[in-house]
């Protein structure tokens, strides 16, 4: 996988995998944990998650509404309910509504690229258990037969490959709230398998043979990994599944195995351990700070500042992670104003900072150990250092870089010209330019390249 | 199973089996069409059939209609929903409005009861797929969480129980015309068995265990009876189940199976072969001429006039079988005031004269040779005529009935005193009372009591 | 006037007025009362009724249910609405689910004329304030905007002059339950009279003037006859609009002027005084017993029965008036089997007895003085005497009928041959022929024709 | 009217009008346009602008969805409908979708005031006839008959005088579209004036006595101001009404009279002359770059940047204008998160800048005759200057302001200190300070405060 600048995009030219791909897996975790990472996910640093579904209809707390309402029986999701529908309304009366009337995948690709993402992921499915493709083991209750009336997942998937060349994900959820088949199996302590052999392994094998995805982001919790089967589905992904060479697949296939086993470890929402890792992972987080799915009742306030973005993202690559930032289309198709800003602001930068990013690796440190707010990334023979303020004094000291036996030079990406630099007491001190508002390569968080440095 | 004379209606003391019972049945067709049949089933002759489900909401042409709307393209379907609903509307957006607000099912037992009726057949399941209870293998495409939200068959099965002695029965369709799981198994020649096994079979015992019914009324041709297995399911039926003693089934158990194998035979809807059978059989027919469903846009003309349903009533029970008359319910719960007017006035014919219908058996002829429309049943010593016109000259000849050794007596039921007879010829000449129409014992159709004849 | 026989029907020839015709009517009611009832209204003797609108659509209690949910707060409308519908839902919101998909006028048109009757009233507009035309008074709150998108009315007053000879009239009412500005007319005890003037007078001129209505049915009682100004719209139609010559007005044109001034006299619903009027009158009732709207929760019991109609009809011809009988249309825009049943079995009947019937008069008795149920009409030369029930003897006895001087003959209508008859004790004895129930000229009520009696 | 600065915002002590007050004026226009403007609203400055409706339902291309469609047939609004609505849907069926369950009056006041607005003005109705309240003249096509259930206009009157200091205003649009009683005095040249009388003008009078607004937004301009009365009203609007001292109205009172008579002149939607006006304007413009009813279809690049709402604000107070910019909130009742984010980033650059702004003038020159993008405003002995973006070298010059007789110093809004400056060659050379990107008192748009200059 090499980085080429494309006209609008980075582009990639896949480098078939060689020698591992002969390999077989077992279905213990011992095999198939041994199978490499496909090296263009860590390259790929940063991508974009989605979550839709008939949540985005009452579109009201979070994408977990059904659960909160029914189960948890939250006060302001009853009132809200009581206040609004007739005394018997289900849940699944809300499909009908989940119209995507406006949805263009064409448009959200466009946007995907735009923002420097490399990688999509889409709910398929969301604990609801509504199929946002036409499954045949969710009959009447998927976004052909209901709603949409239409192949969302498959839409999506083929404006991705028609207009990028971003990789392109599927969330799935192994267990479904209150899918009486699951609630039977949970009750029997998952002695029974029924739902995981008649609908959720179904389902796994209808995604992958069906739209052939990048990554495979299995999530849910409960249930023994013998009860999902989900080693001999992953033996037979990464064997014989037509994805079987460059499918990532993430860590969360049945109780006990998220931060253990699998592919990339997620460990949990919004991980974003702030230390190196020694597995690769993924920071999985969302613009509005308080759900994954649309909310209607969202206030600005409530989503992270571009700054806030860029600092989540300078720790998590440094840290050795790759950030998927979260957005949540609305009921009618459309990605919020709101989230096509934090997108294409973040865009903008990486168009200016992309060098330090993709393909990059973490350094020996993470973050600066005199200055605060100061990540690291490398490229052999350079060190990417990120500022997220700028200093008052426009004088930067750094406690880690030292310089090394090539030349040395310090400059600011977006800006000609070296930076004067000098050593005194073992500490680097960097002078930033002297850039009024109007000059700044871009607005927040600016990366200087120090190569030579070690 | 004895007739007792209750204070509004026929009820029955049930007869526990008693040999029969202890048989173990294989599942094969020899040792299970060697189930006798349960003695209750033929005495009461007359039962309800209810079709109900989500084509009650377009409610328009038949309960055919998905099929006709999106198989056959028929036209006046495919016009209707043109003219009146958006481009990408689904059968499943149908389901929504199917409120059944007005559904109080005490008030339907009552009825049923009124209408002499001794069992009802509620459709459980069509072949929409749609299920009228809470089924595991139907989420979100049931009657509680889309639509009625409420247990269609539960409630019926408790008012019929509570407010009646009638036996109560399940419809069930096998198969389902557009459930991906089903077509996939078909595209297959039926040799996968996915659907048959996750979805039918599983539905069957659901309805079993839960509802206990009297009667399993089987449908959908398609399909060999081993794709199904439903000599296996029998077999567990009529070994296990909890309804293993009284249960009733008919023969719509697979291909090739109808008028062969199963209980009692259907052979065809509407089936009237107008000659005694050897195998006891049921005329399953609609008051409604051209649809099972509820039509809303029937007309007067469309429905089954009180004359024929009791011609059709009269030669149906001459031949050995029982009619099994179906009423389709509005969307909103409601039995049309046409239909419950058919069913009070057979109800009205049935208290003068269900001395002939119930428990009575087919006589050695079925019809009378000399004089047309007029049927024949017995009972020990009896000989019941079924004169469907008045005859204009009150005088009627008979070719069959002989006086026997016993006193010979013919009356007419629910008018008092003995008729004027006698033989020449060999026909038998029988003169009816002069009643003007206020004195009539009954409006349409009257029964002669010939004791002693032979 | 003249009754023709047509191939299907009665047709009229109408005779224009000649000399009343030229006579201008003053504003009062001295001059409109003066003005002759156009002769075609009392030989028609039966209307139809139709009661269609928003309250189609809750269909439940009855047309006044707005009423009895806001206003009376009546309990099950109440607890309909709490049950069914979410908190903040009102009585607009229904509009939109009146949708008339199935409502086919020219269908409509041929089973009225079926049915006997001679005209047909509409409600143009009921309390509700929801027009059944595009009034430019009623703006989005009218069939052409919300619901149905069809000029309810309009089409059927096509439809039934394309198809029929009947004569076409329209309901409208005076006032609105809940239109604020009828509502702040009210307050003012009707000494404002914006509502008046600018929406109740504007709509009836609009339907005069585009409908051509042959009977305004003018309703509502409350505010007196000057906040209306209906003697000046009165003045209006019978000297200037386009229907001058042949309308026919009622006698709800505001408080105190019922059963007293206008055209017949209505005077309450199911007006049935049972003794002759000096006033043309009609008595305007329903087939439904409880509701003039469609109920879609009513049960067989609720509707008359043909012989109750009969009843009726015949005691409202003989003491002068003419029967207008309701029937109410479901939302949808069908005219219900039940309703389809009872109109097609009186036109039955008015096929044999029509000549007792149509364009006949009140006799100098309404009733016999011996036998009870027993209705006299005249026509000159005959007395028409209908029997309401067969006499068990076959014997009737008639204190009224006394024998003229010209030839002396009684038959019964609908069948050939005279009929025995006596006169003893001042009572004309008559006997009815011994006929069996196939051979009954009509199934219901019977008349015989008393030739030469006085 | 003196500004106060209160703890979150400019405060208002309303100065009551003394001698002005006892003027009568006639309904002529010179005596109404010789009114004084009462003082508030020149201070005012910047309101906003509330377009809400049931176009917010398609919420699709704009406001004028329902003349686009129907009128003239505009491709994409045409397929819109086409492609997801049954063929029959009418504008008036959207109503019930216009549900505003999220609506919180308390919300938007409290943005309102963060933005640093001084006026709101919402559309109580639009050409489409609905109206916002509930009018005693547009019955069941108000907010409270049909979708919210809920009196927006004083709902959101409320909140604002309840919370903030804020005036009120309403936006009216004199004609609809599609009124029958509108078309029908159109089509009579306005020779007819129903439609103005028991409509229009009505539910003026309605929304002065029951809201008392403080600005009265007339729209509209086809139909002679004699059609409408115009100038009848304002004489009662000025003279006896409850607002009659502080009320403001605009200039479109009908045909002719835009830019030419009334309160202030809008003379036409995004007026922006560029030049000083010698009578007071408003210019009301669109965040939405397209649109001022809400769009669900909006990209982010359809909203005007906060530096271009910044430049058009410059310029319009430069140039003696006020203005009103517009939100167009959901059907749900949302101010979405793009027009908080716009709103808020006005607020704080306000909050630094307002000393500049709030009782402003317009100084002798509007814009600078050397440097591009310099606006000026003044205030007594103080030019203040808007400086759209950073000089690259930190030095402007400026050929306008000349150093007075008293003290003459410069300062940056926000920043302490004072500025250097010098004169050369009459030209006004300024040092701005050297400031990083940190260190700044806003992000866009600074403004310097020239003390002494003139």
């Amino acid at each position: 996988l090499k980085l080429t600048r494309g006209k609008h995009n980075l582009v990639y030219k896949i480098l078939k995998c060689a020698v591992a791909c002969n390999k077989k897996y077992e279905p213990t975790w011992e095999s198939l944990d041994s199978r490499p990472l496909p090296e263009w996910y860590d390259q790929a640093k940063f991508g974009i998650f989605i979550h839709w579904g008939v949540f985005s209809v009452p579109s009201f707390v979070s994408e977990w509404f059904w659960w909160y309402w029914k189960e948890t029986r939250q006060k302001n999701v009853v009132d809200f309910m009581e206040k609004n529908y007739p005394p018997h309304f289900t849940y699944a009366d809300f499909a009908k509504d989940f119209t995507a009337e406006l949805y263009d995948p064409d448009q959200w690709a466009d946007l995907f690229k735009e923002s420097g993402a490399q990688y999509v992921v889409l709910t398929s499915k969301h604990h609801e258990g509504y199929t946002n493709w036409p499954s045949n083991v969710s009959w009447n209750w998927n976004s052909m037969d209901v709603g949409p009336h239409r192949d969302l997942v498959g839409e999506l998937a083929n404006s991705i490959r028609n207009r990028t060349y971003l990789k392109f994900g599927l969330y799935h959820s192994l267990f479904e709230w209150f899918n009486p088949l699951y609630l039977a199996d949970k009750a029997s302590n998952f002695t029974t398998r029924r739902y995981a052999t008649e609908k959720s392994i179904q389902e796994l094998y209808e995604l992958v043979n069906t739209y052939k995805p990048d990554i495979v982001w299995s999530d849910g919790d409960p249930g023994p990994v013998e009860y999902w089967n989900s080693t001999g589905f992953l033996a037979w992904l990464y064997n014989d599944s037509p994805v079987k060479d460059m499918v990532v697949t993430n860590d969360r296939w049945g109780a006990g195995c998220m931060c253990k086993h699998g592919g990339y470890f997620t460990c949990q929402d919004r991980y974003s351990p702030g230390v190196l890792q020694h597995h690769k992972w993924e920071n999985c987080m969302t613009i509005d700070r308080y759900s994954w799915g649309y909310r209607r009742n969202a206030n600005i306030q409530d989503f992270l500042t571009i700054e806030e973005i860029i600092s989540t993202f300078a720790s998590t690559i440094s840290c050795g992670g790759n950030m998927l930032m979260n957005v949540g289309p609305t009921k009618d198709g459309m990605i919020a104003p709101v989230f096509q800003d934090r997108l294409r602001e973040f865009g903008s930068w990486l168009k200016v900072n992309g060098e330090a990013v993709y393909s990059s690796k973490p350094w020996r440190s993470q973050n600066d150990s005199v200055t605060p707010n100061i990540w690291y990334t490398e490229k052999p023979g350079t060190v990417y250092t990120f500022v997220l303020s700028w200093p008052k004094s426009n004088w930067i000291e750094l406690g880690e870089p030292v310089p090394g036996n090539s030349t040395n030079e310090i400059s600011l990406l977006g800006h000609k010209g070296l930076l004067e630099w000098y050593i005194r007491n073992s500490l680097l001190h960097i002078r930033m330019p002297n850039l009024n508002t109007s000059d700044l390569p871009c607005k927040w968080a600016w990366v200087l390249r120090l190569s030579g440095f070690v």
